[in-house]
C-alpha cells in the first residue's frame, strides 16, 4: 500500500495522466480482477470519471442506456443471468433516485448489483447547485452496502479507503445473500482528463480476492435431523422463487423420483425439469377443495425466495405443519407461512443430500410417503388434463389462453421472463412441466413491480444472444416501462407476448375493486396505446391476432429466428377475461 | 376527540359503513378543510381505501396516472401552479419509489406535496409478500416530513394518531419552506368496503387551522440594517429562481426604477416584468470580460432559490461583495456564491420596503448607485441587440434561434416551462423582457434532472385550462419522460417545442467531453426517435419544421388555440448547434 504514492508519481510523466483520476479508473480493474464483465451506463457529465473508466476498460462490455430507471432493470436483467454484479453508472441528481424501483427488487431478489453514483462534492450538497440531491445512503435499506467515497484523493489513506470500500461492495453484492451494493463518488471540477491522455489500469491496485466457504451442520445435529427426518411419513418441499441449479434439480428428482417426497412449488421456483414435480396447487389446492387436509404433511420443507401461488400460502397458513423446517445458509430469515419451526443453516441441495442418503424408513413408513405423494400426484396431474380439455373447447379465447398456447410453443434452452401482475399468475396456472429442457423462468417477484418487467427481459437478450428470451406481458406493464426499447442495441432473440386488455385487468379479478363504481376509473385505468407505433420507432415486427383459429399460427411465427425483436399482440376484453378465469376456476370447485 | 367512537358506532347502522376504514376516508375530508383540491391517483389494490376516501370526496378532483414516475411530476407540476399540497396516492412497494425523482425535485424547490403511500401491514414487511418494500422513511432526507400511520385504528388513541400525522403533514407540506410530506399508510386485509356502502366524510374531524405569522425585524436590527443599507453607493439585487409574486414584483420595479438599484436574475427568476431588470448577465458576464471590476457591487441582496447562469455565479464567487445579505425569512440557508455575510430573516418584499422607504442617501451616493445601475443597464441592453442582430443575419438556423423565436411569440398570460438540459440555458441566454405580460417561467432546477420536465408541464396544463402551457424541451428528457402523456386527459393547453438533435446535444458544448473519444457512444448517445409516432399515439398535431424560411410561420401556427396538443419538431445537428454557440459567444468576448 506505501508505494502507491510513489507508483503515481511516476506514473505523472505519462501522457500527461490526471493523478487525481487514477484511483477512479482503477475501479473498474478491481472490478475485472473481481470478474465483473458487465456495466451499464447512462449519459452525464459528472460521471465522466467513470464512464471512462469502464468503457476503456477492455475487460468490461458497456451498454448505455439514457433511462435509468430502465437501465438498472436492464443490469438486472443481466446479472440474474450471468449471477455476477452488473455496474451501474449514472450522474448526480435524480438520476440516481431513477435506479431505486430496480435496487429494491434487486435486493429482495438478492440479485447482486454495484451501483456507482458520481456525486457532487459535498461542500455543494444543499448549496442549490445543479443536479444535487442527498446520495449519501440515498436507497436506505434496499442495499446490502453503502459507502460514500473520500472526494480527495490525494492522500495515500484516501486512496486506501476507496479501494477497500470497493472491494467491499463487491464481495457483499456477490455475499450470501446477494444484492445491491451502492458507492457514491463525489467529483470535483475539473472531473474531466486531458483529451490526449491515456486511460492506465494499475494492475496491482488492493483486490480482495474471496475464498468462499460452506455451511455444513454438526454431526449431532444431522444425526438428529436425519431421525426426525425418518420418523416423518408425510414430508413434502416447497420450493421458492429460485433460479435453476443443476445440483439442487438433480437432488429434487432424487427426493420426488426414488423417494416419494412431493415436490411443489410456482412456476417462477423453477421445478419443471423436475418429473412428477407440484406445479399447479395454485389452482387445486383452493378453499373450497373438499380434501384438504389429505394434502397436509407432517413435515415441511422449504427453501428459495417468494411464493406466488395464493392458494399455497394460504394453505399452509391455515394448516401449519407440525413441522416446518426452512434451509438457508445465510442472512434474514422471512417466515411467509407463518409455520417456521426450524431454521436450517446449510445449502438446501447438502441438506436434501444428507437426509435422503441415510433415509431408512420402514416398509409402513415408506407406504405412507408415496400414498401421500399419490394424493399430490395425482390432483396436480388432473389439474393439467382439466387445463387442456378446458381450452379444448375453444369458447375460452381470451388473455389466459394466449399464455396458455405460448407455454406449450417455448422452445428448448429459452428464458421466460413473467411479468407483473396477470401474466405471472396466468402462467402459474398453467404450470410448465413435460416442456422442452432449458427453459428458465424469470419474474420480479422481488418487489414485484410492473415497472421493469421488459426492461429486465431485455437485459436477459442482452447478457446471452444465444438464447431466445420470451416475455409475456399485459398492456399497463410493457407501455410502462417502454423505455427498455429505448436504445441502441438490437435483441433479435426477444419476442414479446402482449396481453392488452387495454388497462389494469388484474382490478377485474379481485373482488373487491370488481363491485366497485369507481372499478373503470381508478383501477382498470383504461390506456388506449397498442403496440403498432412502438414496433415502427423501433424497428419492431408487429404480429396482431385478433382470432383464435390464428393464434398458434401466430404463436410459431413468433418463435422462429430473425433479426430483429418480434412482438406478438392480442387485444382482449376485460370482461371476457375475467370470465374465462371465472369459469376455469370452477373446473375446481 | 372521546366523542368519536360513539359517533363511529352510530355511523355503523348506516349501509354496512366499514368502522375501520372510516379514519381513512376522513383523510379526505382533512384535506378538504386545509385547502388541498387536487390528487393524483395511480393504480393499484393495496391503496383502494385511500383511492375511494379520495375519489368519493366532493371537494377533490382527482386524476389517475399509471406511471407513478410521470404521476408525481404532474403533481408537483399543478402545486407549483396553485401553490397549494397535491395528494400523491399510490399502491405499496416499488410504485412509492417511482415517486421519488419528483420528491427531490419538490423539496429542493419547495413545492408542496402530500405524499400517501398505501403499505402492507407492519408484520408482513420483509416476509417476501407481494409489492412489500421497506417504505417507512422511504424518502429519506428528501420529505420534510414523514410518518407511519398506525395499521389498527380501533382505539381512539389510534385514530387521533392517525389524524394528528396528517394535520401535521399538510401544515409542514405548506410551511415556510414547503416541501413535500410523507405518509405512509399500512392495511391490513380485508381493505374494501361492501360493494354497495356509502362513503361517509366525518365533518368534525380533527383538522388543524393555521394562522400564518410573519418574521419582522426588531426596531434596531432594521434601524442598524437601514444606515448600512444608505450608505452602500453600489447596492445590487439578485434574485434565484422564484415564482412570479405581484408584491415582491411591485417593489423590485421601485428598487430598479427608482433607486437605480440592479435587480439582476435568471429567466427561472421570473423578474421579466420589472423595466431594466437585468436577464442577460448569463452572456456578458464571462471571464473574457475586460471590465468586471465595474459591475462589482459593494452591498448584495439576494433571495430565491437556485441560480441557473454560470456566469453570473462564477463572477460572484470569484468577486465576493463587501457585504452580502441573505433575505430569507425561515429554513435552511444555502451560500452557493459562497459569500454571505448577513443572513436577513424576513420576506424579501418586506426588507425591501423598509429599506427603500427610509432611503435617503445624499446626492454623491445616489450619482454613484445611478452610474452603477447604468454599467449592468447598458451591457443587458447591449446584450439583447447583439442577439437580435446575431439571428437577423441568418446563418444560424438551429436550435438556439429556434428558442430566441418561440420567446419571442409567447402570448401573454402564458406559461413558459424550460426543459433541463439545454432548452433552459438557450431560453435565459435570451432573456424575456419586453415581453406581453403575465408569462409565467417554470424550470425543474431544483434536483436539475431531465427525467419529469414534460410530466410538470403537463401537471401545469391541467392545473389551469385557461392558460396555454409552452414546453421548450430537447430530446432525450422528451422521449425519457413520454409517459406524462400516458392517461386518458387531453390537453388541449399544452405546446411542445421539441429541440431533436437526437441525443445529449449538451456534451458537445461543455469542453471535457466533446474532446473525449467517447463523446458520440457514451455522452451525447444518439437515439433515433421523433415525435411523429408519439404524436400519431396521443392524437397530438405534429408540426415539423425543417427550414429556418418557415420557423416564424410554424410556431405562430403552434400558438393558436386548438382542441389538441401540439408538437413542434425541429431536427438539428449538434455540432451545428455547437458552432452557432460558439459563434454566439465570441460576440462577448
Amino acid at each position: 500500500m506505501d508505494g502507491n504514492f510513489n507508483k503515481n508519481e511516476h506514473l505523472a510523466g505519462r501522457n500527461s495522466l490526471r493523478l487525481d483520476l487514477q484511483p477512479i479508473y482503477n475501479l473498474a480493474e478491481i472490478c475485472h480482477k473481481s470478474g465483473i464483465t458487465h456495466a451499464i451506463l447512462s449519459p452525464g457529465s459528472r460521471c465522466a470519471p467513470l464512464v471512462l473508466a469502464f468503457s476503456r476498460h477492455p475487460g468490461i462490455q458497456c451498454l448505455s442506456i439514457p433511462d435509468e430507471r430502465s437501465a438498472a432493470f436492464i443490469a438486472l436483467g443481466i446479472a440474474q443471468h450471468i449471477k455476477k454484479p452488473v455496474v451501474l453508472i449514472c450522474t448526480s441528481g435524480s438520476a440516481a433516485y431513477n435506479y431505486a424501483p430496480a435496487i429494491a427488487e434487486a435486493y429482495f431478489r438478492q440479485v447482486p448489483l454495484l451501483v456507482l453514483t458520481a456525486d457532487r462534492p459535498p461542500e455543494w450538497v444543499g448549496q442549490l447547485d445543479g443536479q444535487t440531491i442527498w446520495q449519501d445512503q440515498l436507497y436506505g435499506k434496499h442495499v446490502r452496502f453503502s459507502a460514500s467515497a473520500p472526494v480527495d484523493l490525494t492522500h495515500q489513506d484516501a486512496r486506501w479507503h476507496l479501494y477497500r470500500i470497493m472491494n467491499e461492495a463487491i464481495r457483499i453484492a456477490q455475499g450470501e445473500p446477494g444484492g445491491p451494493s451502492h458507492l457514491n463518488i463525489p467529483f470535483r471540477e475539473p472531473f474531466y482528463p486531458e483529451s490526449d491522455s491515456d486511460t492506465f489500469f494499475e494492475s496491482d491496485v488492493p483486490y480482495h480476492s474471496v475464498s468462499p466457504s460452506k455451511s455444513r451442520l454438526e454431526d449431532n445435529t444431522r444425526s438428529m435431523l436425519q431421525e426426525k427426518w425418518s420418523q416423518a411419513s408425510r414430508k413434502m418441499i416447497l420450493t421458492g422463487q429460485s433460479a435453476p441449479d443443476d445440483t439442487l434439480t438433480a437432488i429434487l428428482k432424487r427426493a420426488s423420483s426414488e423417494h416419494h417426497i412431493p415436490v411443489a412449488g410456482d412456476i417462477i421456483s423453477n421445478i419443471h425439469p423436475i418429473p412428477g414435480a407440484i406445479t399447479r396447487a395454485d389452482v387445486f389446492l383452493n378453499r373450497e377443495h373438499p380434501d384438504l387436509d389429505n394434502f397436509h404433511p407432517d413435515l415441511l420443507v422449504t427453501f428459495g425466495l417468494s411464493l406466488l401461488s395464493k392458494n399455497l400460502k394460504n394453505f399452509f397458513r391455515e394448516r401449519p405443519a407440525a413441522e416446518h423446517w426452512h434451509i438457508q445458509a445465510e442472512g434474514e430469515v422471512a417466515d411467509p407461512l407463518k409455520s417456521i419451526t426450524r431454521i436450517i443453516r446449510c445449502e438446501p441441495e447438502d441438506f436434501l443430500s444428507e437426509m435422503l442418503d441415510t433415509e431408512s424408513p420402514g416398509n409402513f413408513e415408506r407406504q405412507k410417503q408415496e400414498n401421500f405423494f399419490q394424493i399430490w400426484n395425482i390432483e396436480n396431474g388432473n389439474s393439467a388434463n382439466k387445463l387442456e380439455s378446458f381450452f379444448a373447447s375453444g369458447d375460452h379465447f381470451g388473455e389466459f389462453e394466449v399464455v396458455f398456447e405460448t407455454l406449450k410453443h417455448l422452445p428448448g434452452n429459452s428464458n421466460l421472463h413473467l411479468a407483473n401482475s396477470m401474466a405471472v399468475r396466468y402462467a402459474n396456472y398453467c404450470g410448465l412441466n413435460d416442456h422442452p429442457s432449458g427453459v428458465v423462468v424469470y419474474s420480479n417477484r422481488g418487489a414485484c413491480g410492473i415497472d421493469g418487467c421488459t426492461s429486465t427481459a431485455v437485459g436477459s437478450a442482452i447478457a446471452d444472444p444465444s438464447r431466445l428470451n420470451i416475455l409475456i406481458t399485459g398492456d399497463v406493464g410493457f407501455f410502462y416501462d417502454r423505455n427498455a426499447f429505448w436504445h441502441k442495441y438490437t435483441l433479435p432473440n426477444l419476442r414479446v407476448v402482449l396481453l392488452n386488455n387495454h388497462g389494469g385487468g388484474i382490478f377485474r379479478m379481485i373482488q373487491g375493486p370488481s363491485q366497485l363504481a369507481e372499478l373503470e376509473d381508478f383501477f382498470e385505468t383504461e390506456q388506449r396505446l397498442n403496440a403498432k407505433n412502438l414496433c415502427d420507432e423501433f424497428g419492431f415486427e408487429h404480429l396482431r391476432c385478433d382470432k383464435r383459429s390464428k393464434l398458434k399460427h401466430f404463436i410459431e411465427e413468433l418463435m422462429i429466428p430473425d433479426s430483429r425483436t418480434k412482438i406478438l399482440e392480442v387485444e382482449t376484453e376485460s370482461e371476457q377475461n375475467k370470465n374465462i378465469l371465472v369459469d376455469f376456476k370452477k373446473l375446481f370447485r
